[in-house]
């Protein structure tokens, strides 16, 4: 087995809507001249999709509900910013202490919709999760294959709390080319000596390595992962979210 | 900023009571070539930890409570191991569905108190958590330090499911050396652009990161991190638990 190389990718500009985001990637690893190679993994920060897709809400376009300015009031929030997360979930989990766990339309479970409120543009400027982050992942894939007749994978990730547990980690969100679980139920190890019983989130611990270098640079939207061995199919995301009937804590 | 890599210690034979693991990883290294360089972090699994502990139960040492008989029997579970699993914990987060959800004594949320049935001895032989993760880690630490005249972070983990998501990732216990939270408030990055608001939790980064490469194999319990920077600090893991009052999922 292979060392894993987690390979940061700087220098990549501020994006803007309608940018060639796959362009800045590839002029980036042109800079660290590390090529592309079968089997790569891009791993890329959400906001970086969502911004190049134009997944942009400006706050001054924005009417609350009754409802919002509600919510707002009892916790001196921005009502518009209320109105927005409600809008981009399809059902609020938790709503306590000023703090908001709903489920996106995608069905992840995370704080605020994932509606991020870092004021890259200007403080009225939000940032919603792309709309179909499993298709914009097959684009950039299918770009490089275009441009530099690569197979990679794409993950394209979102930096989220847990419960139980302090800190943010970078999670899954969209998937190109990997299935985001490895299955190895009924496997044995190489020595033969004992039966794996689990299903593997690698999409996520494939995020989680990627963070290590992301989330101390927010000029570093994309980390390339190499060495990492798995099986190219088309994948889907949704396959990391647990089925409502197995999960306890909804 | 330079790549990270994620060597794989292959060929750890199994570990049992009394062993001495860091003569097993030392070994590891020295067949792969890589050497022990300061700033290292060995990412260790419980399971090779608690065998070298003694942390095994036998399961025909335990007479298992009314109560524990009375939950076996509505899951066709085995009575003795419910009595360990409720041994082991200080509080039930979650049963339902033979799904057993438990705060342990060191304050970690998973399943079962993180008791391990799988048959590495015997049928009848359980393998629980380490009773101090950080202070197994600490040993580690200072067993290289002492041999190698290197300084490096050791970080213990298990394997958890999550809610709302599919697939076990790898969890940090213990650590030693290292700080498993990163605080970025109030820091700009390179570039001046834009503000952190986070708080990262780096060792569950690195150990999910570790997970690539372990989860594939049960003969590698032991994965070396090279080019990840951080601060050389004692560290604990407890920093972790997410404070009862913050958390909207207990």
């Amino acid at each position: 087995m292979n060392a894993i190389s987690i390979i940061p990718l700087p220098g990549i500009p501020q994006v803007h809507p309608g940018d060639d985001l796959t362009s800045f990637i590839l002029a980036a690893i042109d800079r660290e001249n590390v090529g592309v190679e079968n089997g790569d993994v891009f791993v890329i920060c959400q906001k970086v999709i969502s911004k190049a897709e134009g997944a942009i809400i400006d706050l001054k376009t924005i009417t609350p509900s009754p409802f919002s300015e509600q919510i707002a009031g009892l916790w001196e929030k921005d009502p518009r910013m209320v109105e927005v997360v409600l809008c981009e979930s399809s059902r609020i989990v938790r709503m306590k202490n000023g703090v908001i766990i709903t489920e996106t339309k995608h069905g992840w479970v995370c704080a605020n919709s994932g509606v991020d409120a870092s004021n890259s543009y200007g403080d009225d400027i939000v940032i919603v999760l792309p709309k179909d982050p499993d298709a914009s992942a097959r684009r950039i894939r299918d770009e490089v294959k275009a441009r530099r007749n690569a197979t990679i994978a794409v993950i394209i990730t979102d930096t989220f709390g847990r419960p139980w547990r302090d800190g943010l980690v970078e999670f899954t969100l969209g998937v190109a080319g990997i299935d985001p679980l490895l299955d190895l139920r009924g496997q044995s190890d190489l020595q033969g000596r004992e039966l794996h019983h689990t299903v593997v989130a690698v999409a996520d611990e494939l995020a989680a390595a990627a963070g290590l270098l992301m989330e101390k640079d927010a000029a570093m939207p994309v980390v390339l992962i190499r060495g990492y061995r798995y099986a190219q199919v088309e994948g889907e995301s949704k396959k990391l979210i647990r089925p409502a009937e197995a999960d306890l804590f909804r």
